[in-house]
C-alpha cells in the first residue's frame, strides 16, 4: 500500500479495555497472528468505558505525536444501546501523510482524523472477509477492529477491506465551541481528567482574547458561584487548595486546583459553561 | 528448534504480577538479555493474586487467538503454603503447532496445553542451566520463567533445557461439569471478571439442550433462591439492574446483570451449583 | 555510537506516569517517530507520583536485571514546586557496558548509575536540539526525555545532544545507611512497597553480624515499640498476621506481615529507624 512509509506495519492502539483483563493482549494476539511483523504502540487503554468523547480527545492529542501509520481506537457503547447504527465498524484515510484510522463509527475517529485534513476515503468493515466468525456481539475489538488494522500493516488495500461508505455519512461528534461574549470568555468543560483537571474548549488565544494575562487574577462563574482562580503556568503558581487556569500540555485551557480537584470545587460537569473574566 | 516458525522469537505472558511493580518489566529485560531478538506480548497481568484456576481459564481463552509460538505465565501461590511440590517449575510442548508452555506446575498450563492435542513433552526446569542463580524464594519469574522462555525463543531445544518428566505427573486442575439433570441445566461457577459477571461451565449447546430459547426467560436458582433471567444476546437486552444469561464473546454461558453485577445479587461464589430452567 | 552494542536501539522506560492516562504512550509515540527501529521496554509506570527516591531505588533494582541499553527514567516533581534547578534534564553516561542515562537531575538516574561504575559523562540537555518545541512546563517526558532518549537509540553521540556538565554537579540523594550499634542492627525504611512491605537500607550479611539466624527470633523495636519478628525466608514461615524478617527478591532485608502489613503493624515511614536484636 505504501512500500516507502517509515513504519510499514506500526499499529498505534488506543481503547477502554484496561488491564485487569485480556482484551488488550488478545488483540495483540490477533494482530500478531494475521501479520507477524507489526509493531503495537499502546497508547492508552484508560479511557473511562464507553466514554467516547474523551477517547476521540485523547485520540487526536496522542496521535500528533505518533507517526504517520495505522491507528486502531476502540471505545464503543458495546451493549448496542445506543442503537446499531451506532455500532458501524469503520476504516477511514485520512487526507496528511496516509494515516489510516479503524474503528467504530461513533465520532471516536473523527476528531484525530480531521486534525489530519479530514476523511477522503471511508469503508465500512462489519462484514470485511478480515473478520474473525463468528464475530461475538460483544468484543468487535478482537472479531473485527484488530484484523484489519492487521491486514492493512500487512499491506492490504484500505478499499479491498470493506464496502466504499461515503466519508460525508460518518458520525461526527457534537463538541460546545467556546466564545467571546460581552469581552468575556464563554467556555465550556470538554472534559475531566483523572485528577479532577477540567479541560475547556478555549485556546491560550481566546482566553487573552478577553483580556487575561498570565499571572493576573480572573474570575470563573459557574452555576452562579464566583470563583478566583490565577491565570498561571503550572499548579505550583497558586497555594495548596486555591484554582489556578492554565494552558495543559495540549495547549488547551485547563482549570486545576493545587493538591485538589477543580471538578470538586466547581461541581461542574462535561459541557456545563464557564464564564472567565479578568479581575 | 522450529525454523520455519512464522514467529521464531514470539513470547506471550501472562501473570498475576499486576502494573504496580516493575516485576513485568524486569521479566521483559531478563528476556531481552538473553534473546535479544524475542518479542513479547502481555496477554494479562491483572489475574488475581495467586488464583490459578482463572489464570488457567483466561490463557486458555487468549492463547486461542494467539500465534503459536512460546508461552510464558506465572500464577503462583509463592509463599510456599500450598507445598514445595506445586512449585514444580515446567516447559511443556503441546501436540498442536509445536506450541511450548513455561510455567509453575499447578495446573496454571494445563487447560491451555489440552486445548491444543495435550501435553507430549515436559522438563522440570527448576533447576535449568538457564536459571539465574541464586534463584530467590519469590520471583521465580524472574530467575527460572523468563530465562527459559528466552531460551527457547533463542531457538534451545526443549529437552536441553531440565530433565524429562513423565507428562502424566503433571498436576490438574479439577473443574466442575455442567450436565443436564430432570431436564435442567446443572451449572457451576468457573470464574467471575471484574464486572462481577459470572462465568459458568456451560457451553450455549447445553443451555439449549435444558429448553432455554434466545430471548426467552429462565429462572436460575441458587442457595434455594429463584431469579429470574432473559436469555439474551448483550446485557442491553435487560433493563437496568436485571438479570441475563448470555453467551460470553469466549462462547461460555455467562449471568450478568446490566448496570449492576451479578456475583452480588445471587451471592455466588467459585463452584457454587445454578439451575437453569426454561420458564 | 556504538555499532557493536547487541541492543543497538532498545529503551527501557520508567515513570510515575501510571496507565490511567495517555502520557506513556505519547511517549512511545515520539520515541518511534525519531527512531523507528527503536524497541521500548516498559519497567514500570507505577512509581508513586513524584517519588524520586522510590523511582532510583526500583531502577537500580530493575536495571540489575535488564541489557545494556538506553535507561529513560522520569519521576519529576513537576510543578517545579522544589526549585528549577532540580529540574534540569540530563542524560549521562554510565561507565560499565556504556549504558546511556536519560532523565531529570534530581537523583533518580544517580543510584542506577553509581551500579553501573559512576557517571563519567554528562550534558545538561534542557535545550537540546532533539527537544520538541514549544517545551511544555508540565510534561518533559513527552518534549525533551524521549527525544532524547529516541536520538541516542538512533546513534546520536551523547556530547552533541547537550551541554557537557560535570557529574560532580549532578543532583544525588541522601540516604540512610544502615550500621552495627553495640551488637544490634541500626536500619532505616528505605521504601514501602505496594503490600505494606518495608525495604530496609540493610544487606542480609549486616542483619547475620548482628547475630541474627536464619530461622531464628529476632526482636525489632520502633517508636519505643518492641515487635517480635522470625528471620525466615518467605512470608509462610510465620502465622497470618505475624511479623517476619527476610531477605528480598533483590536481596534487601525486608519486613512484611503474612497477610498483612508491616507498615501498619510498625506505623513506621521512610527513614524511621529500626533496632533488629536476635532474641
Amino acid at each position: 500500500m505504501t512500500p516507502d512509509r517509515a513504519h510499514p506495519s506500526l499499529i498505534t492502539f488506543l481503547s477502554d479495555y484496561g488491564h485487569s483483563d485480556e482484551f488488550v493482549g488478545v488483540c495483540h494476539g490477533v494482530i500478531a497472528r494475521r501479520c507477524p511483523s507489526a509493531r503495537v504502540i499502546d497508547l492508552t487503554h484508560g479511557i473511562p468505558r464507553q466514554d467516547v468523547r474523551t477517547g476521540a480527545l485523547v485520540l487526536r492529542a496522542a496521535l500528533a505525536y505518533a507517526p504517520p501509520c495505522i491507528h486502531l481506537a476502540v471505545v464503543d457503547p458495546w451493549v448496542g444501546a445506543a442503537g446499531e447504527n451506532l455500532r458501524r465498524a469503520v476504516a477511514v484515510r485520512a487526507a496528511d501523510d496516509d494515516r489510516l484510522l479503524v474503528g467504530p463509527d461513533n465520532g471516536l475517529l473523527m476528531l484525530a482524523a480531521e486534525g489530519f485534513g479530514g476523511v477522503v476515503e471511508a469503508v465500512d468493515i462489519g462484514h470485511s472477509r478480515e473478520r474473525l466468525q463468528p464475530v461475538s456481539r460483544t468484543f468487535h475489538g478482537r472479531d473485527i477492529f484488530a484484523p484489519v488494522a492487521a491486514a492493512l500493516a500487512a499491506g492490504e488495500d484500505l478499499a479491498a477491506l470493506g464496502s466504499p461508505l461515503p466519508a460525508g455519512e460518518l458520525h461526527r461528534l457534537e463538541l460546545p465551541s467556546a466564545r467571546i461574549i460581552d469581552g468575556a470568555l464563554v467556555a465550556h468543560v470538554l472534559r475531566r481528567d483523572h485528577f479532577g483537571n477540567l479541560i475547556l474548549d478555549a485556546s491560550p488565544d481566546l482566553l487573552g482574547a478577553a483580556g487575561a494575562k498570565p499571572g493576573g487574577a480572573v474570575t470563573v462563574q459557574h452555576a452562579g458561584r464566583a470563583h478566583s482562580a490565577r491565570y498561571g503556568a503550572t499548579f505550583a503558581d497558586v497555594a495548596a487548595g486555591e484554582l489556578v487556569i492554565y494552558q495543559d500540555a495540549e495547549r488547551m485551557i485547563a482549570l486545576a486546583v493545587n493538591h485538589g480537584s477543580a471538578e470538586e470545587l466547581l461541581e461542574a460537569a462535561r459541557d456545563d459553561e464557564l464564564i472567565v473574566r479578568p479581575q
